[in-house]
C-alpha cells in the first residue's frame, strides 16, 4: 500500500481533529470523509503528475449548512430540515470542487441564519475555539470556528446582515462578504433573497482571494446573479502597501457604543493605516442611523423568511425554536406598508453609501461593536449595526482579524468598498494587517 | 411687430385647441403659456440662425402631472397635493427643455397613478379624443389624449404596471416603457419606486426614439438609475424591415380573455409580421400567470404607495378619494410576509421573462385585453394582465397603435424586449406598423 500524500494526510489530520473536538465544540454537523479522502488522493496524484488545478487544488474547505453539498444533509440549522439531503452541489461548491478543493463537510450555523450566536437548539452550541466558553458569533459560526480551530483554511458562509463578518471578527479569522450578485446563489437555502450573499472565511486574505476568484461570476438560473464589468478580476495583490490609500471613517460611528477593547483596536487600526501612508478622513453617509438601518434589515429578513418558510413551519412547528418562530411570526404580523418603508430605507442608505464611496478607497469601521461574549449571556442588540450597511448597499466588505491586549479576544476591523472592489479591499486589508 | 415663426404658431394653435376642448375633455391640468411662447420664439430664432438644437428643438411636449415642471402645479392627480408647485424641473424635463422642446403644460392622470381610467375626482374626467364618451385609459390618460387630440406630438407619462402602454393603446398612439433604470426619475412623485418607469407617448416611433435618446442616462441622485452598457444608444432605424426578426408569442396568453376586436387585431399583427419576413414562435415563460403577477404587482404598489403617502393621507384624508384610500389601506392591512411573497413572484417571473427573451428579438402580445370602454362602465380587472410583465422584468415595452374595423376603436400591439433593446423594439414596431 502506498504512503499517503500530503493532501490525504491533511484530510486525515483534520478528521482526527474533528473527532477530538466536535463533541464539545459542535463545529461540524456532517462529514464527507470517504469522498474527501478519495478526492485528496486524486489531488495528490495530480500534484505528483504536475497536473495541479491551481491555488485551491488539495485545499481543505468546509461549507455552511445552508449551502448544498451533494449527498450531505442540508438543514440550514433548522430542525425541521434535519432529514433533507442535497441532491446536487450548490453552484459555489461545484466550482470549488472542480478546482480540486477537498470538501470536508457541513458546518454548524445559527438556526435558519437568523441570529449571531450559533447556539443551535438542534445541532448544538458551537464554541469559539479561541475561548470555548464564548460564542463564535453567527450565523456562520461554524464557518469561522472551523478556520479558527485550524481544521480547514477556507470555508463558505453566508452574510445577510453581517453573518460572515461577525463570526470572523469574534473568532479572529478573515471574512469577506463579496459584492452582491457577484457570486451566484443557486443551491443556497435562502433566508432573505434581497440581502443574502454567499461569502468566504479564511486564515489569510490570499485564501479569500483564491476562493472568490473561483466562485465569482454570473449564472443564468439565479435571478440575483449578474455579470461583473467586462474587465473585472479579483486582482488581489500582496505588498501594495498603503501609500495613497484613502479611507473614510464614517461619522455615524458616534451612534454606536463600542466595547473599549474594540474602540482601542479601531483607534490602533486607524493609526497603523496613517503610519503606513494611508489618509483617513471623516465621511458622512447622509441619513445612516446604524440602529435604524439594522431594524429595517431585520424586518426584511423576517418577512422574507416568513414567506419562504411558511409551509415548513405549518408542517412541522416543533422543527423550529420558539425564538425563531417568533421572528417569523413578526414578519407575518407586521404591515406590508411598514415592510415597504424598510426596503425604502435600505435602498436610500445603500445608495448614500455607494455615493460616499466615490471619494475614498474604502470605509473603515469596526466589524462588530464587541468581542465574543459568553454563551448564554444576553445577545447585544447592536451586533449587526456596523455590518448591515454593506448588505443594504450591495458593497463588498472585509473583516480583518485585529489583535487586542495579549491574551484577550480579537476584534474585527472592517473595510467596505464600492461594488466590484472586492480584490482591492483584500489588498488594502492585507497591507493594513501586515503593518501591525 | 415681427410675424411669429412656425414654432410660436404651433404653440398658439395648441393653446387655442386646448381652450376649445379642455373644458369637456380635461386633458391638461396646467399650462405654461407665457413661457411656452417665449421658448417658442427662442426656438424660432435658433432655427432662423441655423443653430437648432436638434430633432426636438421646437417640438411641443406636455408632461404628466406626477413629473415636476418648474413653476407649475405638481399634484400627481391627488387632491391633497393641489397646491403643490414644483420648484425645479424633473431631470427628464430639464433634458427636454435643454434640447429646445417646448414644455406646454401638465397633463391629467389617474389619481395617484393607481388606476387606468383617468376619471379623476379632483381634476376631471379625461376623455378619449377618439370617442369622448370613452376612457383614454390610464394612469397616463392625459398623456395619451394630448397626442391623440393632435395637441402635441410627444408627452411624458409613467408606467408602473402598464400606465403608459394602456392609454397609448386605448387612444391609438405609440407608447414606450423604457428599460427600467435607463431614465432617471429625479423629480417624479413616485407611486412605487420598484415598478415606476418614466415613459413616452407620441404620434410616431421616431418621436419616441428622439425623446428617449434625450432623457436616457444615469444620474447620481436617483438610486434606481444605472448606467447602460458602454456602447448603448437608442439606435432606432426606420426601414429595417422584418426579415430575420424572431418574435415570441407567449403561451400564457391562453389565460387572458381578449375582447374579439383585440384578438382579431393581434391575429392580424402576427400575420403581418410573418408576411413581412418575421418568424413568430410560441414561447413559454415558466410560471407566468398573468392575473397572479398583476395581483402581486398591485400589492407592491399599494404597500409602497401607502408608505410614501402615509403622512399626506393622515394630514388631509379628504384630499384622497375613498377608492384610492381603500387601495392604500389595503397596503397597510396586508401582511409583510405576503408582500415579500409578491416581490418574490415579481422577481422570479421577471427573471423567467428575461431568460425567455434570450432566444427572440421580442415578445409580441396585445397591450390591453380590450379597447377603450365607456366612462363609468365597470373597469375590467385584467387591464394590466399583459403589461405588468415588463415592469416585473425591467424590460422595455412598446405599444403600437393597431387598426381594427373601420370606425371602431384601435387596439394596441405590444413588443417586449430584453433590457436595453428599446431602440430595436422601436425599429421592429415601425416596420410592423408600416406593413399593415
Amino acid at each position: 500500500m502506498s504512503v499517503s500524500g500530503p493532501v490525504e494526510q491533511r484530510v486525515r489530520e483534520a478528521l482526527a481533529r474533528i473527532a477530538d473536538v466536535n463533541d464539545q465544540w459542535h463545529i461540524f454537523v456532517a462529514l464527507d470523509a470517504d469522498r474527501a479522502i478519495a478526492d485528496a488522493r486524486a489531488s495528490d496524484a495530480r500534484h505528483d503528475d504536475g497536473r495541479s488545478h491551481g491555488a485551491l487544488d488539495g485545499v481543505l474547505v468546509a461549507i455552511k449548512d445552508n449551502i448544498d453539498v451533494e449527498g450531505l444533509p442540508s438543514a440550514a440549522g433548522i430542525g425541521a430540515f434535519r432529514d433533507r439531503t442535497a441532491e446536487a452541489d450548490a453552484h459555489v461548491v461545484a466550482r470549488l470542487r472542480a478546482a480540486g478543493a477537498i470538501i470536508l463537510g457541513k458546518l454548524n450555523m445559527h438556526e435558519g441564519a437568523l441570529g449571531a450566536t450559533t447556539d443551535n437548539p438542534f445541532f448544538g452550541r458551537c464554541a469559539n475555539p479561541l475561548a470555548p466558553d464564548r460564542t463564535p458569533g453567527g450565523s456562520s459560526g461554524g464557518s469561522a470556528a472551523a478556520v479558527a480551530a485550524g481544521i480547514v483554511p477556507l470555508t463558505l458562509g453566508t452574510d445577510t446582515m453581517g453573518s460572515v463578518r461577525i463570526p470572523a471578527a469574534y473568532c479572529g479569522v478573515w471574512g469577506l462578504k463579496p459584492t452582491t450578485g457577484l457570486v451566484a446563489q443557486t443551491g443556497l437555502l435562502h433566508l432573505s433573497w434581497t440581502l443574502d450573499t454567499i461569502g468566504l472565511l479564511a486564515d489569510t486574505p490570499a485564501h479569500l482571494a483564491a476562493g472568490l476568484s473561483l466562485i465569482a461570476g454570473p449564472v443564468n438560473d439565479d435571478p440575483s446573479s449578474h455579470a461583473p464589468p467586462d474587465d473585472w478580476s479579483v486582482g488581489f495583490r500582496h505588498g501594495n502597501g498603503l501609500t495613497g490609500v484613502v479611507l473614510g471613517r464614517p461619522t455615524a460611528l458616534d451612534q454606536v457604543a463600542l466595547e473599549p477593547a474594540v474602540a482601542d483596536a479601531y483607534a490602533a487600526a486607524l493609526a497603523v493605516a496613517e503610519e503606513g501612508g494611508a489618509a483617513v478622513q471623516p465621511i458622512d453617509i447622509p441619513g445612516w442611523q446604524p440602529g435604524k438601518l439594522r431594524r429595517a434589515g431585520l424586518l426584511a429578513v423576517e418577512a422574507e423568511g416568513a414567506f419562504l418558510l411558511a409551509d415548513a413551519v405549518e408542517r412541522d412547528p416543533e422543527g423550529f425554536s420558539p425564538e425563531f418562530r417568533g421572528f417569523l411570526d413578526y414578519g407575518v404580523r407586521a404591515s406590508a406598508a411598514r415592510l415597504a418603508g424598510s426596503y425604502h430605507l435600505l435602498r436610500d442608505i445603500g445608495h448614500a453609501a455607494r455615493q460616499a464611496l466615490n471619494g475614498v478607497d474604502a470605509l473603515v469601521l469596526p466589524t462588530a461593536p464587541q468581542t465574543a461574549f459568553r454563551h448564554g449571556a444576553p445577545v447585544p442588540v447592536n451586533q449587526a449595526d456596523l455590518t448591515a450597511l454593506a448588505n443594504a448597499a450591495g458593497c463588498p466588505a472585509l473583516s480583518i482579524p485585529w489583535p487586542t491586549e495579549p491574551g484577550a479576544l480579537p476584534a474585527g476591523i472592517q473595510l467596505v468598498g464600492a461594488p466590484y472592489s472586492d480584490g482591492h479591499l483584500l489588498s488594502i486589508g492585507a497591507a493594513l494587517r501586515e503593518s501591525v
